[in-house]
């Protein structure tokens, strides 16, 4: 273990300069915003939680969980996500407050992570929760206001696929039965997203023709309105059905919404997260091959804080949009120069200030008696003005 | 050690409701604006650092730095102040950049607490640094801005202290030059504001009495631009007088900022930061007794991270303001509330995509058929609507 140099920061934690951080203020910004016009109200978190808590009621696996202890020797969790720590605040300080209640949050969070990955250790994530309701028109409403919120934030090109936990159970309760192993190694095929896999496993398993066709079958139940019916035609299960009939509903509401050309259903997906227990979903950019957007029902998170409540909501993966808009290269407006020589500083000071009061961006700058202004300050091909490094609208000389 | 009960959340951090988000966002983004008009440009650093290099290079005793491990054991810490972290940045990522650099940030810092203290152990501050100017003009304008921004987070009422180490450091070394322990206990006792305490052990010290009054004078050396012509009487010594000499160019040029009404000098003041070498200031609101805004001039710190620069900056303790401020009780403005019968969801839908395009924030709310409006809006004495406990401008009912 080598000793890290001054100058470097742990793997997988990120600075954001200047012209980032104005793109990822804008992103957090316009997405708030737009929640807001939905009913959305902005919580603020603790970046500590416990771990006997909301760590172990987080989505994230324990090994991927930042752990702490405080100075009692108490285990602390830095959160991994945000949808834990505000079923605890529904669950406590706003345990009074009447449902459904409709929250929103930009945050960071944290995720430990192998050096070799690549992936952030830190990012942030801007979303909302939807507490309190358990109809289609909650899932349709959150699922909506993905999109809508993808929008504000500048994304233009993106698919949503939507599943259902409850079909995948169903089918696979049907044809499995009992057959836990089997069950799960499907299912781990799924979530990899690994189907060559999934086809070979299928391939070798004491299973009726028919039953093995319904489950191949799965894979193809991606597409528009249509899957719902063919996805009728593999499966008789109760729990399925109900699932598919959820869909449909929530799809007739997308229509309304007039966003269901940014959707597609995909029964054979599995959710990342292990609390989902209804819709599902997942949003990608065409030009990534991350999701930059999940979401889905959580009906029996809350009860594991002591209220229990059904609820839905998403999470806006705002580092990775950031990542995919880019920066703005947009030359400077209004930022003027005031260069001065020291015995008229109360001029420089004074005049700076009424600059400010007009809106604009003042950098006041000191200058040497033999230092000439036409050496210090150049002029640039788009009419700018240079100096140290920096563009200017105007500069004004104090001489 | 008892476990945590699941709706705890570890001592001294804290949840933010809307009403205190709305506040807290405001004042950044305010600050943030105000800070901007001057030429400071905000960045973000990570919330996890290095414990050999930031964690090192804190001013914050090791024994309230969070520490944690990541997985390969290189101890780590959540960062305690932004000072360190910016000068690391610029540093590394902005090494290139000519100086000076002016830059702002808002982020959340972490100090281990003791339990029954009562502080918070993650707070927000907004602050800024200006790196490479070591002029009184840099000292002067980050005092002034630190007022144009307590006064843009809406704190009128306050007055700022300000020193300068080297007079404190000067005048101890021309009276007890050499006896290290004496000059600690003095200093300790002005730490700690414990004026009694540095007047019992000044009386009992082997001085002579003309050095004991210089002394003791020191505690008297608070007040207005005169302060500066007394402190020069107390002393000789030439880092004093360079110090006050300094002093003298920064109220000059506050006079012409128009803010030296908001100022007192006071040079038995101690920076609570080790690290500062020159200038200190600090910020009270007459209703609190702790510093709202704190800073001063450091000079060696970016040393420490490979790219000597004299530095000058401060950071407003953002959280307090927001305790002083209070929250605002307003009531909505363009809320309206869309409540239908199921078979109605399409009109609902379009009903509130068109108010939201005319800026209303809109709630929807799907009703039973056999629930009667009157009986599930009540109307308030303010002539507002109340449903499920939120208040309303207008209710569109669609039956």
């Amino acid at each position: 273990m080598s000793k890290p140099k001054v100058f470097e920061k742990p793997v997988g934690v990120k600075d954001y300069l200047p012209g980032a951080v104005k793109k990822l203020k804008n992103i957090e910004q316009k997405v708030l915003q737009c929640m807001e016009g939905w009913g959305y109200q902005q919580i603020i978190t603790p970046t500590i939680e416990f771990y006997d808590t909301v760590g172990a009621a987080s989505s994230i696996s324990d090994s991927k969980l930042f752990k702490l202890l405080n100075n009692k020797g108490t285990p602390l969790v830095l959160r991994s996500d945000m949808t834990a720590p505000i079923a605890r605040v529904v669950s406590s300080l706003l345990k009074t407050e009447e449902l459904p209640l409709r929250l929103s949050y930009h945050a960071n969070v944290f995720r430990t992570i192998e050096e070799e990955a690549g992936r952030d250790a830190e990012f942030f994530q801007t979303g909302l929760e939807l507490v309190g309701d358990d109809s289609a028109e909650a899932d349709a409403e959150v699922i909506a206001l993905s999109i809508a919120s993808l929008k504000a934030a500048g994304v233009n090109r993106f698919k949503l696929a939507m599943g259902h936990v409850s079909f995948l159970n169903g089918l696979l309760e049907e044809k499995l039965a009992g057959r836990e192993l089997e069950k799960q190694s499907l299912r781990n095929s799924l979530l990899k997203r690994d189907y060559v896999g999934y086809r070979e496993y299928l391939d070798k398993l004491d299973l009726a023709e028919e039953d093995k066709r319904a489950l191949a079958e799965l894979l193809r139940l991606r597409g528009g309105e249509d899957t719902l019916q063919r996805a009728l035609q593999v499966t008789q299960h109760e729990l399925a059905k109900q699932a598919i009939s959820h869909l449909q509903a929530i799809w007739t509401l997308l229509k309304a919404y007039d966003v269901s050309d940014c959707v597609v259903l995909d029964l054979s997906m599995v959710g990342d997260f292990e609390y989902y227990t209804g819709m599902t979903f997942e949003g990608y950019a065409s030009d990534l091959g991350f999701p930059i957007v999940s979401g889905g029902r959580y009906d029996k998170l809350l009860a594991q804080f002591g209220r229990p409540a059904p609820a839905t909501g998403f999470a806006l993966k705002t580092t990775r949009i950031l990542e995919l808009l880019g920066l703005d290269v947009t030359l400077p407006t209004n930022q003027t120069l005031v260069i001065y020589n020291a015995y008229r500083s109360t001029d420089a000071i004074k005049s700076a200030a009424k600059y400010r009061e007009n809106g604009h961006t003042v950098i006041m700058a000191m200058k040497q008696k033999e230092e000439h202004i036409e050496q210090l300050v150049v002029r640039t091909d788009e009419g700018l003005f240079k100096y140290k490094g920096k563009l200017y609208n105007q500069v004004e000389v104090l001489e």
